[in-house]
């Protein structure tokens, strides 16, 4: 995307009255908060039933009160396949938190090294890692906390720019990319097929060039399910990479936060590999909240219809949302944003070094947005223009009145000179 | 302890009647259990409460089902506190497995090093952890898999032998010891105040030398609660070895296994350190599972009403093992074995040469014990004498069976040359 320009200066009224909305708000003394990728009650009352669900013994009988089923239970799995695409042998289950399988899983190739490498990540030199920005900062911090020098890739409509990309991939010490394949974190951006395709065909100087492909929205189109995610471990098997990719997901935005199902996928030889430091960490999942987690499901006659009851909910929101940054600021080009059709986020660009202010601003009219630069590789964001919004948490209404105030604070930021 | 040594070969008629239990067994197909240390159904069903408990809303309202508390629920940090005495502030909570938080935290080390550390443990080459044996497999192997030479150290009735651990610190390669201070897996011992005194207190050639004190059975006494653990965070800290101790515990065998809530806690600048990569780890906690086990123990009376329940169940089991053993294998010499006051385990001994010989013939009159060797680093016990006994999963009358089986192939194994 090129950078954003100014096309008309508001009228001066336009820009008194922005000014008085900010102080408006601040005067009010309240607080509005679009920082936190978080369902709201609403949707988490949707799974309630999991709460008094006395159920202990698993298909066949098994008492899930004990330990057991280090993969996960039978009915986890199948979960996942019918979510995933991916044949359920190929799948593992763990705790609450795909974010600790992430961690886990590079800590496996700091530590040991992935199946194709020469050596143990924690031995090569200046190893670096490839983050789509903007992107998850919780991605990020995993790779900068182990030692990973950060290259951001540019973020397009299709997914991180792939000439980008294939640039860095001929240095054998990029050892890998975050990726968010639907519904990215925060544009909303559902990569193409041709996006996906490189990423499990492409050449790279890495043997052990890994792909960890977090498929957090899978489900999560609010616009109707979006198609599904192009099988992308297969397609680097066929390529001759079985070992690419390693596939991650979890039910945190399906059921509770917190309380949910993580789950990760990998090639035949790569979960093998994986296997034999597992085994070595625990003795198994927690699998009576499996069990209440897939029942739940079932309960609801499937995730299309669940996920279609969460959808009602997020949508008005996001609507709204949109409309208020229309109707304050349509032709001043002071802004463009993401509309996505699924996730929890819409990425907004201001102008050049404008970002920060507007955060600013926001706060101090009680709008709590997520950091300027948090999206970005070490919080920094080199043009500070991005800010993250995430409107699922707040009411419609909240949504709206938090919106109108971010408008206010970008035409006065954008103002100033 | 010295070597066993035959006192009087029993007659011939007791041989012949061992001869005939183990043929009888075997004719009969049937399968007895002693080899996992897992509650039974009966202890399990004491917690059953917890799957039907509605509650989501913790002390001030704050709704467990989302993120947050990434340390715990403050009503699990207080039941952790009482517990082990530690301060809550030094309490961090995590999933369903202190395994699993005993391999981060050694993966912590590896990858970046203890708060002393002159370098990551990773560079460290030749690197040893101590290994109280008999002890538990999946430490020995935890530390086997990031590559540590392990070093059997002796038991003894008050913890591992403290002027061998004396010996082998003087060596900077070694970084620390697995410890279960309380009914030991699988001896049963409970450590000295003087041993963890010497634990907290010693000097090492290492300055990042750590105890993994894994308090697994801090509450399982089955004859009475037996007493506290010693403050070995506190002995350290006031030794001058603030960062010598990483302390775990789980409710695996309080509530659920693999349903429960582990905790681990520090001094404070190692809680400090261990909190900037747990931060980068997960977003939090299970607060749900959290809030159901609080309540659930809350409504037992406490722990210690709760554990009483449990010891009335798991007594009986161990009671009737140990009087099985006395009465067909004492004046023999043949073996001996704790009988601890807690936990989940004893420990028998052989004649030299003679423990695989016993679990295979076991194994062919249908009984399962615990592979030989189990309980020694790599596998691989040395003198080949010791089985860990697991008596709490089966019903007394099957323990009473199992051990008659057991007795008789200690009879028939030890009467071969």
């Amino acid at each position: 995307m090129s950078e954003l320009q100014p096309i008309q200066t508001p009228s001066s009224d336009r820009m008194r009255e922005a000014s008085r909305v900010l102080a408006d708000a601040a005067a009010s003394g309240g607080t509005l908060d679009l920082s936190r990728g978080k369902p709201a009650a609403a949707q988490l009352d949707l799974a309630n039933d999991i709460l008094t669900d006395p159920v202990w013994a698993r298909t066949g009988g098994a008492d899930c009160r004990t330990y057991g089923d280090p993969h996960g239970i039978p009915e986890m799995l199948a979960f996942w396949e019918e979510v995933t695409g991916i044949p359920r042998g190929r799948i593992r289950t763990g705790g609450n938190s795909s974010l600790r399988m992430m961690y886990d899983a590079m800590a496996r190739a700091v530590m040991f090294g992935m199946p194709d490498s020469p050596c143990p990540w924690y031995e090569v030199h200046d190893r670096k890692f490839l983050c789509p920005a903007p992107g998850y900062d919780r991605h990020f911090r995993i790779t900068e906390t182990m030692g990973f020098t950060l290259i951001p890739i540019r973020m397009t409509d299709e997914g991180p720019d792939m000439d980008e990309v294939a640039g860095w991939v001929s240095d054998p010490t990029v050892k890998g990319i975050w990726c968010v394949p639907k519904y990215h974190n925060p544009t909303g951006a559902v990569y193409s097929r041709e996006t996906i395709r490189r990423l499990a065909t492409m050449d790279t100087a890495a043997p052990d060039f890994t792909v960890f492909f977090d498929n957090a929205y899978a489900v999560h189109g609010f616009c109707g399910a979006g198609e599904p995610v192009p099988d992308i471990l297969r397609m680097a098997d066929e390529a001759g990479h079985p070992n690419r990719v390693l596939y991650f997901a979890s039910t945190s935005k399906i059921t509770f936060p917190g309380g949910g199902v993580a789950m990760f996928a990998a090639g035949e030889q790569n979960l093998a590999y994986a296997d034999r430091y597992l085994s070595a960490q625990s003795i198994g999942p927690d699998r009576l909240n499996q069990l209440r987690t897939v029942r739940h499901i079932e309960r609801c006659g499937g995730i299309r219809p669940l996920m279609a009851r969460h959808a009602a909910i997020i949508r008005p929101k996001f609507d709204r949302l949109f409309a208020t940054l229309h109707r304050n600021l349509d032709g001043t080009g002071y802004a463009r944003w993401t509309e996505p059709e699924g996730g929890y986020f819409s990425s907004l660009d201001t102008l050049p070094g404008k970002a920060r202010r507007v955060w600013e601003l926001c706060r101090s009219a009680g709008v709590i947005l997520t950091p300027p630069g948090a999206t970005f590789p070490y919080g920094k964001d080199p043009a500070d223009t991005n800010l993250r919004l995430a409107p699922t948490c707040a009411t419609a209404e909240e949504v709206e009145a938090a919106a109108r105030i971010l408008c206010a604070a970008i035409l006065v930021a954008s103002g100033e000179t």
